[in-house]
């Protein structure tokens, strides 16, 4: 019965994703090994390396064989790997006339690190697909909202206007740009790892490296250089992919937020958390998760990195610790991508309270605009004390800084212009523009 | 299907454990919560605060419920947490008589917390016996090797000569401190977690404390001053404590990893991964697995720690991130307990190869000995010097440093006695002593 | 000329605390590695371990002697430790009569890590007395605010009214908690460590462990049952103890955070960032510290507990990890306490806003209060079925839940009783009584 | 006086890296901040957004213009940004005639974002001519020992014979890969932050981008889609590529450290810290410090990460974690790098050595090579056993495995041959020149 939160029943619905858990499962790692010792028995039949009947007696015996789970499970508490008790129970399935010829020259982690970023792409692609559907989405509401007026806030306090657009564009860049970016990850990461007991492939004699190029091929991998037991960079570029990914979108989280604050309501998430005992509330549950997610994987990262120090040819005490760290990242990533779809999907702007926001009744968020506006009358130091001052007193006055400078100050500003939000919205349109292009 | 590493049917026969899983599993936990439903209930039946009578029909009625699973997730999934529908399920399975007054008063974190808990003290209980077995080995061990002679080794290098018993003292130190520091740990864990919607209890009216004390006697519970739901040094505690038992099993199996190497052979663990291409090997699997689940430890307690930051009354994304950050540790803590007797178990102390490691031809590592044995008669200046000399000529000339010392002094010094490990134990077997009745 | 963030003199003053940075600085620390070998000169003169004249001469001659700090650096790169060079300055500076029984029987870690646990008691001690004044401060703030009601938020919503009071002493448990704490935690770090090369003391022959008692004695430490060179859980639990209040004080940090957005506005900060371009602003950056350093920590623990996993009798790359991760925690910590202090001190709670923020116009937050007066008349499920309707209604009707519930049901409630906050305070101060009593 | 580890005069001759040090202290961000700020002069004046005059005046001033960095700090403190005061002291220089136009519609984070990466770029491009200086070491190292035959280890046990050269090249393939992504990662660092109060350019009006865009190319940076100032993915991909080179950095320290252990002593590095009381000690302090740095680099990236789950527009907490975690990865890396080039310069390959570690006596080592050889005359499963049986023999025969095979069967092996590990290769040679071309 599963105890971690990732595959709790209790958790898993919150946190984890069934979709890309199911590509990425025992199962789907248990079909993969045998996938990949298929492959290899064919490249090694092609090649020469073993009887052409011995391969295909292994490819034919191997199709759609699933290997039993809880034997390999008791195989990896023995030898630390599910390779052993694999091969034992692929030789049983292929039986007398192609048994010798199963896993020539491989060693387990060729094998079982071959196997997961096999899955582990698959994830990826699920993923990008994920990825792209945030982008449509973020891409959209950037789109819509470039003449919604809200507050612009820097380090929680209001700053001057912004659009709501040029807000989301802000979300979104990054996310294009980890968009982008995975093409270079998952070519690192898709490399074949093929090198034997411990990398010079000398099981296979002269034919090492054209079975492992033969293996890639075959796979749909990059060839590798040389194997890369104990050289994870690869490994770690998926891990930083995803908690990049999850970074940027628990950043949205951390906004999104704040903005369904009661006391600032500028938006709300459909869904949401009910209390039995106070029936007025609506908890933003998957927002909080988008935040969590981050915070998971940004910790799970550091492991994966301690992961990457290895000893020697093979090792495992490093090795096992990326076992530790990168499924719950790549679950996590697939998780909040699609609570990220689900929450946008769902997503009521209130345009009306982020205006509110503006508190435009005093206009202190102007303050900016009106000492630009002013600068060019007055020069800089004379236009900022003024502003200053009337920034003090308009609370009190139950006035607007505006319009406590048009008494104060005879320049000729257009006060009801420099006043209005929607006239200092500066760029954001051309920036919305180009992210919309990245 | 389960795919994180202490819950997959491939990984977790290596890393988790099962008896230990089972006291904080989904279906621990939800009993848990129904306990905890059921002595609210009884406490509140008490008071006076419900009816006596339904107090008895709820008792009744729960006794041994099994809540639906499945059911919890669907519920996790929307509300962030998995009380509402609990307390649906537990309604319905009340029924009429008594159905209003399940819950009364609580939060659901105050459920959830409290339930946790009592798995958590569960499982704390199961450690404290097997690191109690696993300090009963170690002291049984060092107690037997005390007069077993190796190398004493800082950075990496030969330095002085130590008994095998002392260096397993040093083991043992740090674990009886931590069974020691065990009851602090428990009595902060476990304290009642009880202050209905915001902590202040007021659904409860002005017998909120009283519930509150009286639910905490009636879980064997500490009472709380206050409730804890967003102060989480507590369960600090608890992680602080998982990663201090691990990072001392992590130190031993550092050591055995490096005694255990074909070059130097001082160990041998039993089991251990063989090799289907290298029959001659044997993995050290399970001491590997110590430093995995030291380092996955190390790594985690920052999650649990980033957690602990929460906002307001009861905050969202640290507490999932709770979640999500103790329960791998408390299963690498009790996997790397079981897999530490294991090993002791079946541990083969090689004292032969312990001996010839000293290098005791040349007598390198004697420097430090026959540096004091001269020191008394040449002052310490001039011992060093001559030490030194004799360690540079020692290897070339296939002689001992000590032979050559006395060849090159006449200072009368017992050099057979001086060259001897054996009298150069200092005071290992007081520390032996002092740590045996820690 | 510094770059790191806790000495670069562009973000030390924002970041580091220059008393506590002055306890355990490259001065503090070459102090205290002289006085440990004064300390151990005396008590081995004393011990006649050593002639008593030669350690009256090393005492007088390195009675405030400051070594050469540059030279030391310059060893550190070499060694590993500054030890080596430092053993040649005292040398040099005690001169023939005592040079040769300086150091005597001790190893550079001796020293080192016994000067820096000096350094770390002193800071601690520091830290203790700060602790001790937020403590006071914010039991000043509880007791007065026990009548300050003020919105009660979970999951980032409001939730039900609490008194600040009691919200304060939830800030303030976890701090006394960890004020109790400390002496566990500084009698498990005050532990002397002496252990000659590799832990057996063999070159003080059957003196040993009289020596470090002695020199345990001497610096009014603990006495050590074995050397703890590679068994650092005494120096993890004054991380632990560090992040724990760094976290607490991050949490406090989070809530002033929100508290003090312009839409919410229940609490102004004293001091604080002003922007140039941006007059009205002012920048919470004392609250913002405390969730940066409460990160930090969060942070470095891990690095803390990787640096625990050391090799053999004495290990470098994690020994010299501790040194990283350890003293910006320190640093942290004593700002964090320093900041906590400042900000309490200017702390300007807004009662006025704090009641407003209760919306009590409409008084969903009062929802819950209101089903408890119901339940009385009408059990549960009805009453929480009429209150949730009313919610519904109450903002587009532009009246009080309570209002339409006194319309909608002829139930015999104090309606003005019942939506009144201050009815509604449960237990807040009884916990608060207890929290101070703590 | 510095206290922390990459700044104290004790610890930064050991931890950190001088040349790199200058490159990102406060001097040189000072310096980058005002040369940042006479960039956007330039440029505004050149558009014509500032009067050419004024321009002409502020680049003139600042030429060389070196803040006061104390008041910065000052500033810093109450600022939680250095800029305010900064742009006191620029007015203060440039004088009345263009002390107005400083600064003009820039953000503090503007300047402070575009300043670091100008420094940490600098520190970068430093970097790799030093990874490239690595790089060329162990190419000449991999290529001169490609007929060196050493044991391969797999899981700390002995395997099969492999070629150091192949070793050497598994350390190099990974440096060349991380070699190759600098670029990618440069350019998405090296983006100028240009987006004013909150990211909108509104105080520039419609010139906002222009001047933006200008800004990049004045100081060769790439135009930003959208000021990034809370997306940070760019900051990250540094991070990441800093833990990836000293990950893979700490790998060979990993392996060098276990190669020069004494009873392994195949490698002897120069330098090396001595010991006092032990005169035959050589530490490999240089070694031990690459994993040191990498486990510090793989606690900070989590910080990183942390930090970039940042609020709103801009934020603060996050902001200022940055500030901490990311320059002592940067400075670990340097000084990694170096500390690698000096270890290689002095390294010492003892291969007469690693052919004694193949333990040929009993050529345990070579048992999947006569394996193989056998398979081909006794199918697989009978030449495993056969092997495997002799292997259990061979020690206490005190025989080899090859000679007790050669009495056990009549297959036509050439048992000289297959015994001889410089057979046994494989693949290694091309697996170098692959490495070599990467």
């Amino acid at each position: 019965m599963p105890v971690t939160a990732f595959d709790s029943a209790l958790t898993a619905p919150l946190l984890s994703d069934p979709d890309v858990a199911a590509l990425i499962d025992d199962r789907a790692t248990a079909r993969a090994m045998v996938e990949v010792e298929r492959a290899l028995s064919r490249v090694q039949g092609r090649l020469g390396v073993i009887p052409a009947e011995a391969a295909d007696t292994i490819d034919t015996a191997l199709d759609g064989f699933m290997p039993d789970i809880e034997a390999l499970g008791a195989g990896m508490r023995t030898a630390g790997v599910p390779i052993v008790s694999l091969v034992v129970q692929l030789r049983e399935a292929v039986g007398p006339a192609g048994r010798d010829y199963v896993h020539a020259g491989a060693t387990s982690q060729d094998i079982y690190d071959t196997a997961q970023l096999l899955c582990h792409a698959a994830a990826a692609d699920h993923m990008a697909a994920r990825l792209d559907r945030v982008i449509a989405q973020l891409s959209g509401l950037a789109d819509r909202h470039r003449q919604t007026v809200m507050a612009g806030r820097t380090r929680t306090q209001l700053a001057i206007p912004i659009s709501f657009g040029a807000k989301v564009a802000g979300w979104l860049a990054p996310l294009k740009r980890h968009r982008h970016r995975l093409a270079a990850v998952r070519k690192d990461l898709l490399t074949v790892q093929f090198g034997g007991a411990a990398g010079s492939l000398a099981a296979l004699g002269d034919r090492g490296l054209d079975v492992a190029d033969g293996l890639a091929d075959e796979l749909g991998l990059e060839r590798a250089a040389a194997p890369w037991h104990t050289a994870r960079d690869g490994v770690l570029g998926l891990g930083a992919w995803l908690a990049g990914v999850t970074g940027s979108l628990g950043k949205i989280g951390a906004d999104l937020l704040l903005m369904g604050q009661n006391e600032v309501a500028e938006i709300r998430t459909g869904g949401g958390g009910g209390s039995s005992a106070m029936p007025q509330k609506a908890n933003p549950v998957g927002v909080e998760m988008l935040v969590t997610l981050a915070r998971s994987n940004a910790t799970h990262l550091s492991g994966l990195h301690h992961a990457a120090i290895q000893e020697h040819e093979r090792g495992g005490p490093g090795w096992t610790l990326e076992w530790i760290s990168l499924p719950p990242m790549i679950l996590a990533t697939a998780s909040a991508l699609r609570i990220a779809t689900e929450i946008l999907d769902g997503l009521t702007v209130n345009a009306a309270r982020m205006r509110d926001n503006l508190g435009l009744e005093t206009g202190l968020i102007m303050a900016e605009a009106l000492t630009t506006a002013l600068e060019a009358h007055l020069g800089k130091t004379e236009a900022q004390a003024l502003v200053k001052q009337a920034c003090l007193h308009a609370p009190a006055a139950g006035r607007s800084v505006a319009d406590l400078l048009r008494d104060r100050t005879d320049a000729s500003v257009d006060w009801d212009a420099a006043a209005d939000p929607l006239t200092y919205l500066g760029a954001s349109d051309q920036i919305i523009d180009r992210v919309l292009s990245l």
